[in-house]
């Protein structure tokens, strides 16, 4: 299979509607409520000012060396929801934006607000630490993606300047900078430049930032060494900035977490686009590192706020957990071209775990209020007690609506307005359905064409129909059977087909001579399953965790009262699941009995008699979902026996 | 009850002699170990040096605003050991440190080694940050003990001088400071520089402190101003040093744990000379607020490193535990205090359970490391993947041979050299027997006197044999029964006596007409015990403590491997004790049959089904011994089901 027959997933984003359900429904607060406030933010916080070049030493309001990228992100979210839904009112302001980023371009194509008016002249002379090629990067998709929605070329032009001024700044060349970014983006975004250009040269630049990182002699040393910095790096070095080692030499996922994964799903393109065996290895080492042994049952990542960073294997505590959301969404990526270089459903099941379990917690329902950091452990009597210096912004036990590092809120942002991009994948006649959300979608393909209607109320019914609604030619349709399913059942026109016969890497292939009109049929059976962690994970041992299909269930204290780790479901106990559509907007909730210890009316702290147990329902709502009423604990892992 | 009748702990330190045993080990190992190496720490990190006031700005070893205290407790503990022990060579280099000491005392009387050559002029200017008056409690303690093991009378009268010129500087006169230290010691220490001398200025001194602390208006919002201080203080303002409200007016044990049990210290001995009845209530309801809702189940208290201090009711993490060793000292002195002001068994229970528990694990086996910090549960994995800047050398999951702040090393010396001081307490003619520990005691009365020989090989054995070895009048012999032994039996000379029958507050009162020779026969049961913690305890749930006597215990790696998290106590398995004299000094180990979990082969972090279970043996050590062998994991709080 050549790479060039794998359907790019920019080029889904008018090709897949979402049509109802609750993706859509994420969607549609995204554009009506998120995009609005984040404008605003943008607005109030002196982002969009800045871009006027107008501070001087001493005024308030300084820009931040990152600040592009927010405004960048928005951009980025408005392009693909403009792609779906016109807002002329909408598209007015991001142009504005645009007319005014591309006033910053200098006359040799360079375009960075920081370091045109708050450090001039000292451009490129800490890229370890310094934030240019992350902004640009984020620049760049900013621009891919408001020409994929709107057909306007001005930002896209002004970036393509951008980004052929930093080839010639980068490379092994005389005069040239041997170095790569400190926060990697910019790979990922050169590839969607190259594939919206047709230019190589694009391409070609990420390939080299992927292929120089970590080797030596190590320019950052020489950077150092430049800056006069002798002091020992913080968070281990060059780890955290996954440089400590050529990418193909890597054997676990180091680091800053969002900075990993957006790396790796540039590395993961440059080896579908080279056709590079050893960078796809070091993709699939580097994946199984992540979720085998560093990743949150939500599939958060990132378990310290020390460095936002990955730590060792199995160090997963749940009541400091970070697993920011912006690292959630980079796993989304990386999984998304995971499927691209090897269509596994395996990849579609993290991604699916990581949507709905670590990104959709980060926004709250109304799209106004976000996480940056994910605890699966909330106990309100300890964030009470907690000092003032205790607690950081982007730490907090409820959503917040904007944080001083703000790349969470756009980033939720710019996955939201593009999630149709994730539903199907393709390569060649293949369509492959990783998402399993009300839609309508169309691919061609060589000889061919399909038309496929979803229609089903996933997550909360494991029915899927899909029509073969037309089609041309003999596509396989190929439909994601999850990991957590135990019994699938499949039928076409009311025959049933054996799973097992047709599944090959976590898909059922179906193969036929399409007539429109064919009903395709998939039952994907969603008992309530009790999961355990390998006791490595040392802080979850004891416990059990809910999941109900792809929703990781948690128990707040809104439905069960406070002292949550004092509850404890019974190893025997029946759960059952309902669907409530009043509730956080249309949620299945599950209940069961459990009991709730109580201690002895003595006041002692310890004592030698185990303490009592009253019997109590239980109640569980998707962890997603928690945080939307009055603030309250919150609990993942529950205790069991 | 009258003070008078209670007799001053210091004045037991001769009285009482230990013969044998392990309180006799600590001691002894304190002795030939601790003092000489804790002189060479002084010597080498320059704080010696120091007293020579040749420090010059500059220069290296800049001395610190409290290193002053940290001579004081050696020479306290050098006081103290050389009361029952002569040391001519100790005690030389004791006597030329007390020359140097005198040295740096000023013409008026002050003496404070940093203000002298670090900041001259600014004595007294932040008596809420600096430790000034804390230094002089220690230097006050440090001469009162030397006097009293030695009988030399120079630093005696050097700290007397100085005293006499606090007096002068504060209180509500003209020209006076109505302040009181940041740093609480010094209450405690001019109560025994009064029973030391006799002049009750010094008494009053300590009652003006204790009264004026916290009181309205505020003073430290004077001297703050004064010193342009307008920030947010740190850990929560004035909680943090024990001065949001009157003693008498506060409810909770609040901020930094050893401030609140040194000041607590104050306010009990306080309480009982003066017989102010408030400050007797106020002594009891904090001493609750910390034994019933803010102690770990070691006797370990201020659980967060942030601040050193007492957080939230309940609020116990283990893993980041700070439980400071120098706070397990201050609850023993206060508790020791208690037991003065009323004499209940259950302040004796929780000195005995700081004491073996909270207080030994601070220091190695052989006298040499220490700990500043003590974690109930040391995974070794996590700290493999620690980064240098997450690791603090008061935090760490070894014991160290030093601290750069170095309050708790010279503090377990003084404590174990005055062991002797806390196994018996006096009320007139009631000797009440605290500590079951071989020794030899003597105590006169007002109408007589008595000597008592004790026998035993608690805490590992139940059995004490008390000798009324010589008597004269009619003493109580009032002896401890511990609020962990249900089933204390007890004879005089082979005759069973009713425990109940003469129980009163925890301790059985014997009173007759004894005879010399009369042999009290005490035995108290020690069986194995599951400890469990209140369900607010969140970080305890599902998990058992094991307790034997007044040990707590511990797994080891040493003995069970890594991954104590996997391992499982179920509630029917039965746990023996067997005294092994070979292993870490000779302790009673426990063993029982437990599981370790085991994860199914397939590499998933997360599964349906629950991991197995391996049939294993569990060992279990005390938890002071702990850490005396190769480095690896502990764990305190053992999953149970």
């Amino acid at each position: 299979m050549k790479h060039s027959e794998v359907q790019a997933p920019e080029t889904m984003l008018q090709q897949v509607k979402l049509t109802c359900g609750l993706l859509k429904r994420v969607q549609d607060t995204n554009r009506t409520n998120t995009l609005p406030i984040e404008y605003e933010q943008l607005r109030d916080t002196g982002r969009l000012e800045s871009l006027k070049l107008g501070w001087k030493p001493g005024d308030p309001n300084r820009p931040h060396h990152f600040w592009d990228s927010d405004e960048a992100k928005w951009l980025e979210a408005v392009g693909y929801s403009l792609a779906n839904y016109s807002d002329p009112e909408l598209e007015a302001l991001a142009d504005a934006v645009i007319d005014d980023l591309a006033d910053v371009q200098q006359e040799d194509g360079y375009l960075n607000t920081y370091y045109t008016v708050v450090e001039p002249g000292k451009r490129w002379s800490n890229t370890r630490i310094m934030h240019e090629l992350y902004c640009a990067g984020h620049l760049i998709e900013g621009a891919v993606a408001y020409y994929q929605g709107t057909g306007k070329r001005k930002f896209l032009d002004v970036m393509c300047r951008y980004a052929d001024y930093i080839a010639t700044v980068f490379g092994h060349g005389e005069g040239q900078i041997p170095s790569y970014p400190g926060h990697e983006e910019i790979e990922l975004a050169l590839v969607k430049l190259y594939r919206a250009t047709g230019e190589e040269k694009y391409l070609d630049l990420a390939e080299y930032f992927v292929d120089e990182r970590g080797r030596q002699p190590h320019y950052w040393d020489v950077e150092r060494a430049a800056l006069g910095e002798t002091d020992t790096p913080r968070w281990g070095g060059s780890e955290y900035f996954q440089a400590h080692a050529p990418i193909v030499e890597q054997t676990d996922i180091e680091g800053h977490s969002v900075r990993a994964t957006y790396l790796m799903s540039g590395v993961t393109d440059v080896a579908l686009l080279q056709d590079d065996a050893e960078l796809a290895e070091a993709s699939k080492r580097l994946w199984h590192s992540m979720v085998d042994r560093r990743m949150y049952v939500t599939g958060g990542i990132g378990s310290s706020a020390n460095g936002e960073r990955f730590t060792s294997d199995y160090d997963l505590p749940n009541d400091t957990a970070y697993a920011e959301t912006c690292a959630a969404i980079g796993a989304v990526f990386w999984a998304r071209r995971m499927l691209d270089l090897d269509p596994r459903g395996e990849y579609a099941d993290v991604m699916e775990r990581c949507l709905y379990n670590a990104v959709l917690p980060g926004v709250s329902l109304d799209g106004k209020d976000f996480f940056y950091a994910n605890m699966l452990d909330v106990n309100k009597a300890v964030w009470d007690a907690k000092r003032p210096e205790e607690c950081h912004d982007s730490e907090q036990p409820q959503r917040q609506p904007w944080f001083g590092c703000a790349c969470c809120p756009p980033n939720v942002a710019r996955l939201a307005a593009s999630l149709n991009m994730y539903v199907y994948s393709r390569r060649g006649s293949t369509v492959y359905c990783n998402l399993y959300t009300p839609s309508e979608a169309e691919f061609r393909f060589e000889g061919g064409s399909v038309r496929l209607l979803q229609e089903t109320d996933y997550p909360w019914d494991e029915r899927i129909h899909l029509t073969v609604a037309e089609v041309s030619g003999s596509p396989t349709v190929a439909l994601r059977i999850p990991g957590w399913c135990r019994k699938p059942a499949l039928s076409i026109n009311g025959e049933n087909i054996k799973v097992s016969a047709v599944l090959a890497n976590g898909y059922a292939l179906l193969t036929r001579e399409w007539v429109a009109g064919d009903l395709i049929e998939l039952t994907l059976p969603m008992p309530v399953e009790r999961l355990y962690a390998r006791p490595e994970v040392w802080m979850d041992n004891g416990c059990t965790a809910i999941q109900r299909g792809p929703i990781l269930y948690c128990l707040e204290a809104a439905d069960n009262g406070e002292g949550l780790h004092a509850l404890v479901l019974p190893e025997g106990s029946a759960l059952s699941a309902s669907y409530d559509a009043d509730l956080l907007g249309g949620v299945a909730l599950i209940t069961g009995k459990g009991w709730r210890k109580t201690a002895p009316g003595n006041g002692t702290l310890y004592a030698p008699g185990a303490p009592n147990r009253q019997p109590v329902e239980l109640t569980f709502v998707p962890y997603y979902a928690w945080g939307n009423r009055a603030p309250g604990s919150m609990l993942v892992w529950v205790h069991t026996c």
